[in-house]
């Protein structure tokens, strides 16, 4: 099932810039051959709802494994049975 | 990796109550035998990341098979590598 | 106009406990008379819109003014019609 | 107090397409002179703390106004101490 998802990932406690983690994350979309936008507030993909599920938790062992501490992460998900979801169709 | 969570799925277009809805996932919650607890904005998780993100798949897939033409889920993932992460550890 | 609200208000950089944070967030509910409820992913509140809206901005420049350097914010607010929103009301 | 925000208003029970109150929004940010981007996933928006909650209560208001009987709204805020957060300054 395809889906379209906005991933925004905060360390909690590794000081005030985040700027390092999220160049990780992104170094991890690109491995991965997703098709995604980064914003201001966070990175929109479009892909396998299942792989997108999966990269969330791979992203969650990295940052671990590199040091931090403590992280939140906020999906959101996206799916529906008419048409197939794009991150080009729900642009204005 | 144990984590705790917070999960909202919001059937757009649905109907004004998504009432229905959200005993399906309640009941989903249960058969799987997750420790989760209900409140007014969603329903706090706690489990294996992995568990959670398989369940978060198997709700849309089983939404849609009932009906439901579009989903919009609100997941928040905590993890954290100096203890184990609980709902009762994150209340006041 | 009522509403019910979410609101998990995250200080970023302040260290891995953010347990004071949260509960000068509590403090600042009950002394405005708010009916409130805490949870383990943030606390859901009922109220008028313009109280709520007004209560983020007063604990953003109280956590502020109190040392938090950086602070993100997560805020869901319901409105309907056809009833007046309570956190009761949204209950199973 | 400068901010930079995240808002998407999701119509429940609207019908499965939601542009119509999207293009909404996106008017009343350009008729009040915010600096905003929109998105795959919401509206980014930079400016004064306080504009941007009154933002969020008048688009309530006015989709309200128009027909939709029920909104729930995602804000994420940003704010903090040490710079002026700007829309800009969150990028990669």
């Amino acid at each position: 099932m395809k889906a379209t998802a906005e991933l925004q990932i905060i360390p909690v406690g590794s000081g005030v810039s985040v700027r390092q983690e999220i160049s990780r994350v992104v170094e991890m979309l690109q491995d991965h051959g997703f098709f995604f936008e980064t914003h201001a507030s966070g990175t929109n993909i479009e892909g396998e709802l299942e792989d997108i599920l999966r990269l969330v938790k791979q992203l969650h062992e990295m940052l671990h494994k590199e040091g931090t501490v403590r992280l939140v992460s906020y999906l959101k998900l996206e799916t529906r049975t008419d048409k197939i979801p794009t991150l080009a169709g729900k642009r204005l």
